[in-house]
């Protein structure tokens, strides 16, 4: 497969020395060199493990390669490689040790030892082409000793037996769930390795690991500690070594990354990155702008369910909302005229559609079974109740492998069911509202994100006319991270256009956008106007005047601009060339500055200000998980009083920054602070209000996280709970209500009917305090509480305001150029 | 003079070539040269114009330079040179024009026309030295052709003849006085040039001339123009050639750059610097580690003012208004005992004091002759009527030149009064707190500032402890631009430790500093602790513990450290030594960080929020000029609506930014809006305020500027209008009022008694909006008042709300290290 994109690309190229180092097939700087050579002693042992974003394989790395330092007289050394996907992404444990001083400053090519902690990775990663001869493999395999040859693709078979392996299969899962560890599997496969290694003697690896595990869950508590050491004392139990039969005999082929479908470029480019040779691309394949195409995330097919989500049609109610909180954009709803059945699978399901608007319509909710990431919000939220059976909703997660092909079928098949005419879906419902198209799908963000939802909010509501500036952070990595991209477009070909730009500042990127965007606007229209004499005064006048405040008016514009574009390519003018260049910015477009807390309220806070203040209509969504996620939990301004965070250990001892009311103070600045999980259709509204406005919008948006120490199956209750205790507030300031002569702010929570506590309990950032420092949990626990009282009180007492009337608005053009430098000489030179 | 201070340093080095480069004398790497060298052709006219910053020179040049490159034949440049004092600052415009292109991208060394616009710079610079033979020499003299001569000194005249030079004379004064433009004697003066140089044949100069003043003064209105016009038509009438003597007669000798009474670094480096020779001073001469010396502005002696305030002692009601408002400090108050007259000069003026608790004491106001920039803002402040003669005050100004020797001796013996012990000066009266001796005296600022008499209210109060992290800004310039400094220290040699930073990072440096004293002063007291079994543990338990609320604990403090380092010199320990270094660490240490509103607002906003919200204990003071001031008046997001600024050139659109609500929404920030003008006591109690509590406090001071097109003199009287009207609102949040159950805002300013355009009116920068767009300028205004109104009862509304109790307020550690940068890789190679 990667041959085959190299062939295209560079065909005069040496392709023996393909593994590495940059390919310049364009500008040929590049030297060729020899793959194989090396310099390692081979004293060096050298251990390869492959695991799974968040499975723990790196943390038990982390602790061997210690083990070995410390306790024996070898020399050690660790490479860990990851990337910034939060889930579904590969971690590469590099370990080496030996006798002498290692001095190899970079990865490990040839491995006596691979570790595969994941059984996907078998039919994704060529991994055992870096084994050595004699080498071992260890396998976490849901198959028995006896069975798991036949499972094994053909390349895996075939390595095994050429290399002349040592195989070891271990169904680490199993273990973990004998054993109440879940699904954390990290302790059980590093007693594997000890064992198979023998770098120390058993007893005495198996108690370096015991002391490990009291030191790094102590501070967990002692069951936590109890049943990782229980897990260790099981795993030899169930390690077994496999005889390598002498043939192959599988008819499993491992599969092309990407399916067939993809085309050319995403199966030949970013294909070959996500099968993780990347480094191998030549230059010549990328593309020359740095633009790539959108829509990618869908190829990626990860199958990291191991439940997924399945529809009951009687007990459902159709209310939307578990595509609403879906992260992953897998499970979608469409409605659509009966007839469109033809020809469906014959588990597909539908129903009739229960909305008196779609009276007469067939109404479907589809899973992607390979998309799904399992975390079940969906089945959370869901309020239907299946009557018979009580303890079943209209969406029930079920084992995945079982329904993966059938679902897939059901899926292809979705996929091609019409979308509802945008014009024809009411916005002021959930229920209607879910039935737009995401064109935000598949992020690689963690199973259960809080933040992904109010991003596929954007991309339903405004993604076919949106502009994404985005700050960098956890939304920066699953938004745009190599090679895909969850941004997608729909079939028209419109979807969002996203960049990312810095934490300090993505506000100032966005608001380039705006002023760009309405620079070539008034350009168009005044093309337009040069023109009018062949285009005619009313057309000119519709196309430079219209209203677009809603889709229908937008849908018209288009089909105008549309006409236009005919008509231009037939005039023989530079005017209509230039035009044809710009017609399209006379649609309405939607920009929207993206980014987390930490770029919102700390890195970023002084241009997002300034953004604010310049009254142009730019929308910015906080993505407000009260702490900076995406590299590893500091604290920011937004972390609440009492949570435990880095740099914050004993308790974040100040209050929560209230970036709403410092938004605020503006006046002409619409300000909205929502919660999803609380009342997802007053985030809906604050939605809607935002882009309608015609001015700086900010939206600071409640997202749960798994920084929190949450389960996060039942996060969008725990949101609940927030708002429920006053520790969140949902309210709306719009400055236009200010212009009828009603108090801009509305608070839309209700006075808090539960303690703060009940929601600070929900968490590990909370509750770790009253472990390590009960005292001081107390005492920031209850000024928890007083920051709640008095946010509320204040708001309360805000949004009663007899509100001022408003003379008239006004819009606010921003301040150029940075006058900090003063001039201090000129030079005129004149004739 | 110049030439002994290298005497000092390099006594090696070749003399003659001391005019430009760096004269390494410590690493030997410059290289000798030739400084007679020039390769200009003699074809180019070369002329130079020295001017007082603001004067008008560098303008009516620049226009010049235009007129001579688009009217004539030549080729033309010019260069403009001059520092960033606000006041009292030189300006040298060099102009060149000839036949050929102009290709010397340096400045002019040796000029056919030399000009010196302010007479005050003959016994001050060397401006001949420059003068080829048989050049012409232009001075502004307010003697006449016939009496000048002998006012020259003798190194003018020695040159005046040496040169042969064409020596013209000019009272330019006079004659924009006689044609109503004041002081502006800019385009008499480029007339003159026009008349001597003949470059253009005389009508058609004076024709450009005119033409220039219609398109410069144009929108300044028809009058301004006018002025202008007639003052260029009386010009010839009053221009003189002087036959120049073959003798030099002058016993006026161009004295020191600094008095002989200055200590020899002054004197010899930054004197040097002073007089322009900075460029020449060799690398020895300065500090090693760049810490320079306080309290040297003292020495410039500028002698800026044409007239200056006299005390009348009967009429004065010792109020201490005079000395609050002076931006200066050139007009000072002492009470001391009768004794102290002893040997008075005859006309040193004394009354008794007033003040009850100075009963049988002697008042005297003083001012400094040499040091006054003769603004009258303290005459305008001052409340106290002549009743024999109602145009009088206790305050008069009258023409400096006669008083200047007597006031000068006046004020020599006025210095060695002994200052009032500060413990018995109560700070609850301007009358008794002004006489607390100002720290920050005779800045380079402009005359009649609105900022400095902030920063001296600072340096009084808590000068002899404080640190102050200045931003870039007006105050950085004024407040630290070599040569002088006029932060100043007491007769114990106590005073400020200043340095400035970036506009970017000012609140953030500032911060340093109090966590740098916070944990110095820590270790001090753990050395304290180590050392308590010699020490005594009654000792040790005052040193560490002691309350350092007022003046009388930190007086005790400071005798107690003062008694500990006698005793540590005698003690032989590592302890002792290291206690040594740091005991002074244990009194109390203000922190102030100070700017501008383009810091503040905009520029640094995002690091002063990150300040605000870190709990320590730091005051920042805002010198809110509502313009970028320093750079010449860019609008920053503090200028208020319909403000005509640069990026704002149709008057601001949007309000001004609520610093101070968004910074009070922390609630554990003291934050104050103050305006000494309107309400002195209440500024006073603010800085009190601010820097008694225990945690960040903000106060943005309204401060007048030049950049509001603004009578100086009577700016003190603008500001009580700001606050009349509600432009300006006075307020105090003190979260310490939280803790007792109060409602922690306190509205200072009374309702409104004035409309927002009684305010607007007095300012140009409002103004000159009616005339260039007279609608908008409405509009505007009328949004104006309605931010006004908003803003009041917004804050009456807010002041009214009844409290929180609040359950303990908690000191908040600042978030160390910026977490945007995830770690990729970990290597340990342990053995």
């Amino acid at each position: 497969m990667v041959k085959a994109v190299f062939d295209n690309f560079a065909p005069d190229a040496q392709k023996d020395h393909f593994t590495i180092g940059i390919n310049d097939d364009v500008n040929h700087t590049s030297l060729s060199w020899d793959a194989n050579f090396s310099v390692e002693p081979e004293s060096v042992v050298r251990a390869m493990f492959y695991g799974l974003g968040a499975d723990g394989t790196v943390g038990a790395n982390k602790n061997s390669i210690k083990i070995i330092g410390e306790n024996t007289k070898n020399y050690a050394q660790g490479y860990f490689v990851y990337d910034s996907k939060k889930s579904g992404a590969m971690t590469v444990s590099h370990l080496r040790f030996g006798p002498k001083p290692i001095r190899s400053t970079y990865l490990i090519s040839k491995a006596n030892f691979v570790a595969c902690h994941q059984w996907i990775f078998l039919e994704r990663y060529d991994m055992l082409s870096s084994l050595v001869e004699g080498g071992v493999f260890l396998l976490n395999s849901p198959f028995g000793a006896n069975e798991v040859w036949e499972k094994l693709p053909r390349e895996v078979q075939k390595h095994l037996i050429e290399k002349r392996a040592k195989f070891y299969v271990i169904d680490a899962y199993q273990v973990a769930r004998n054993t109440g560890m879940g699904s954390r599997m990290n302790t059980i496969l590093q007693t594997c390795f000890f064992a198979i290694s023998k770098v120390l003697p058993p007893e005495e690896a198996i108690e370096q690991i015991r002391q490990s595990i009291r030191y790094t869950y102590g501070r967990k508590g002692e069951e936590v500690v109890q049943k990782n050491l229980k897990a260790v004392d099981e795993t030899l139990a169930h390690l077994h070594q496999v005889k390598v039969p002498a043939e192959v005999t599988s008819k499993i082929e491992i599969p092309a990354p990407f399916s067939a479908e993809a085309p050319k470029f995403e199966r030949e480019v970013l294909g070959a990155i996500y099968a993780g040779h990347g480094d191998d691309i030549p230059v010549s394949a990328f593309p020359v702008d740095g633009t790539f195409p959108t829509g990618t995330a869908k190829w990626e097919k990860r199958n990291l369910a191991l439940d997924i989500p399945v529809w009951d049609t009687k007990t459902c109610i159709q209310c939307g909302k578990c595509a609403m909180v879906c992260p992953h954009a897998v499970i979608r709803i469409k409605v659509y005229d009966s007839r469109e059945l033809t020809g469906a699978p014959a588990a597909f399901k539908s129903a009739d559609a229960r909305d008196k608007e779609w009276q007469s319509k067939k109404y479907s909710i589809q899973v992607a079974p390979e998309d799904c990431t399992g975390c079940g919000i969906c089945v959370d939220i869901c309020p239907a109740k299946n009557k018979s059976e009580t303890r079943l909703k209209a969406l029930n997660m079920e084992p995945q492998p079982p329904l993966r092909y059938q679902e897939n079928e059901n899926w292809k098949f979705f996929l091609k069911l019409p979308e509802l005419d945008r014009r024809d879906i009411k916005l002021t419902t959930i229920r209607q509202q879910q039935v737009q198209e995401p064109l935000f799908e598949f992020s690689g963000a963690c199973s259960g994100c809080g933040e992904t939802p109010y991003i596929k909010l954007v991309s339903q509501l405004f993604g076919d006319r949106a502009i994404v500036a985005n700050a960098t952070g956890c939304s920066s990595i699953y938004g745009g991270n190599l090679p895909t991209t969850p941004w997608s477009k729909n079939l028209d070909g419109r979807g969002p256009a996203w960049s990312n730009s810095l934490f300090e500042d993505n506000a100032e990127f966005g608001l380039g956008f705006r002023v760009s965007v309405d620079k070539q606007t008034e350009f168009a229209r005044e093309l337009v106007h040069r023109l009018a004499p062949t285009l005619g005064a009313d057309f000119t006048n519709l196309l430079t005047t219209s209203s677009q405040k809603n889709e229908a008016e937008i849908y018209q514009q288009r089909e105008r601009v549309a006409s236009l574009k005919q008509q231009l390519v037939k005039i023989q003018s530079p005017e209509a060339r230039q035009l044809l260049a710009v017609a399209d910015l006379l649609v309405k477009k939607s920009i929207w500055i993206v980014g987390g807390d930490g770029w919102a309220y700390d890195i970023g806070y002084g241009g997002l200000d300034h953004v604010l203040a310049s009254g142009l209509n730019v929308n910015l969504l906080v993505l407000d998980t009260e702490v900076y996620s995406n590299t590893g939990g500091q604290a920011s301004k937004s972390t609440p009083r009492a949570a435990v965070a880095k740099f914050a250990a004993g308790g974040k001892p100040a209050a929560k920054k209230d970036l709403g009311l410092m938004a605020m103070s503006y006046g002409n600045v619409y300000v909205a602070s929502v919660a999803m999980g609380a009342k997802d259709e007053h985030t809906l509204k604050a939605f809607l209000e935002a882009e309608a406005y015609d001015g700086p919008s900010i939206i600071i948006a409640y997202s749960h996280c798994i920084a929190h120490g949450i389960n996060m199956t039942t996060a969008m209750s725990d949101q609940k709970v927030a708002v429920d205790s006053g520790q969140w507030l949902l309210y709306r300031y719009n400055p236009e209500r200010a212009l009828a002569g009603e108090n801009p702010l509305t608070l839309d929570s209700r006075t808090p009917t539960k303690k703060v506590k009940d929601f600070l309990q929900q968490q590990t950032r909370f509750q770790m305090l009253t472990k390590s420092k009960p005292e001081d949990a107390k005492r920031l626990w209850q000024l928890a509480q007083h920051d709640a009282d008095l946010r509320y009180k204040m708001y309360e007492y805000l949004a009663q305001r007899k509100p001022e009337p408003v003379p008239a608005r006004e819009p606010q053009p921003v301040a150029e150029g940075r006058p900090d430098v003063k001039q201090e000489g000129l030079q005129t030179t004149t004739k």
